[in-house]
């Protein structure tokens, strides 16, 4: 077992996936619950999952994903699961303090639900890749969601098809984090 | 040690706290590390943390978290420590895609880094409660933090007063996830 410092090393963004192994129902419904448990201002939940796991849909979104001209996300299709997170009307409360504080409350939920995904699946053996340059319009009318709704982030879920874990680059811990000043 | 879905069933909202236990530097930096290496849009890192370690500071930026007409927030100060969480601008690339395709990348990555940081804090047996309705205007006077950066969320600290873990209440799996169509 991984500690969570292990565990979020170990998250990375995987764009070469296995395309011979699918991932096992149970594991994907762990990283279900993991989201499900997440916190959210006011506890609402704004949040639901779109699993494609049908070949040919799963072709389609992926093409909405892809950029071919410019040769981005290319990879999407070789993810034998994508996992499309909406994103949902905040409640009354939640609603009111967006307002009031002009703070887009729904949207920060919708990261922190996408982040228990992700390390859920990391925990599970699995890579993910979150995508959030898409062709929303067309994802949308695929999967049959609302015209009123936010498809905000495609999840790509995997076996990595290399073990390898990278060296991620960041930023030195002095340039975000400061004491008592900015 | 825990598993991950054992981690997210134990972080939950403390509004409770020891106040006569502060947060160890070394578990604090932990924490920071663990939101240091989350992902973020292009990598782009869209985040500063300002830790409010002086007490007489942390009055004063729990008091512009507290509504005391409502009864809200009225345990902040009791936390040992309150860390702010600013959202810097996005890299050209990030900013690029905000534009283009409508999303608020930068709000999502500090979603991500929140669930990161307070992941970590309940892995080192500390209590969190994220924060989203206080003065902005009048934290970010008191930390210094420049008028064209936002102060999206305080991050109470410290050890929960209470052992015990509440059960969650969320909405069923069912009503969260669906496969193939919304």
């Amino acid at each position: 077992m991984m500690n969570f410092l292990e565990l979020v090393n170990n998250r990375q963004s995987v764009r070469v996936y296995d395309t011979a192994r699918a991932v096992e129902p149970e594991k994907l419904e762990r990283c279900i619950e993991a989201l499900r448990l997440a916190p959210s201002a006011c506890n609402a939940q704004p949040w639901k999952l779109v699993a494609v796991t049908d070949p040919n849909l799963k072709t389609l979104v992926a093409e909405a994903a892809t950029t071919k001209w410019l040769g981005q996300n290319l990879f999407v299709n070789q993810a034998p699961l994508l996992v499309v997170l909406v994103r949902e009307s905040p409640n009354i409360t939640s609603k009111l303090g967006t307002v009031l504080k002009d703070k887009p409350y729904t949207i920060i939920d919708v990261g922190i639900a996408t982040a228990h995904f992700c390390l859920q699946a990391t925990e599970e053996g699995l890579g993910t890749c979150i995508i959030g340059w898409f062709n929303e319009s067309a994802v949308k009318k695929l999967l049959g969601i609302p015209k009123n709704k936010r498809a905000e982030l495609i999840i790509a879920v995997g076996y990595p098809a290399k073990p390898d874990i990278r060296k991620k680059i960041r930023k030195p811990v002095e340039e975000i984090c400061s004491y008592n000043k900015y």
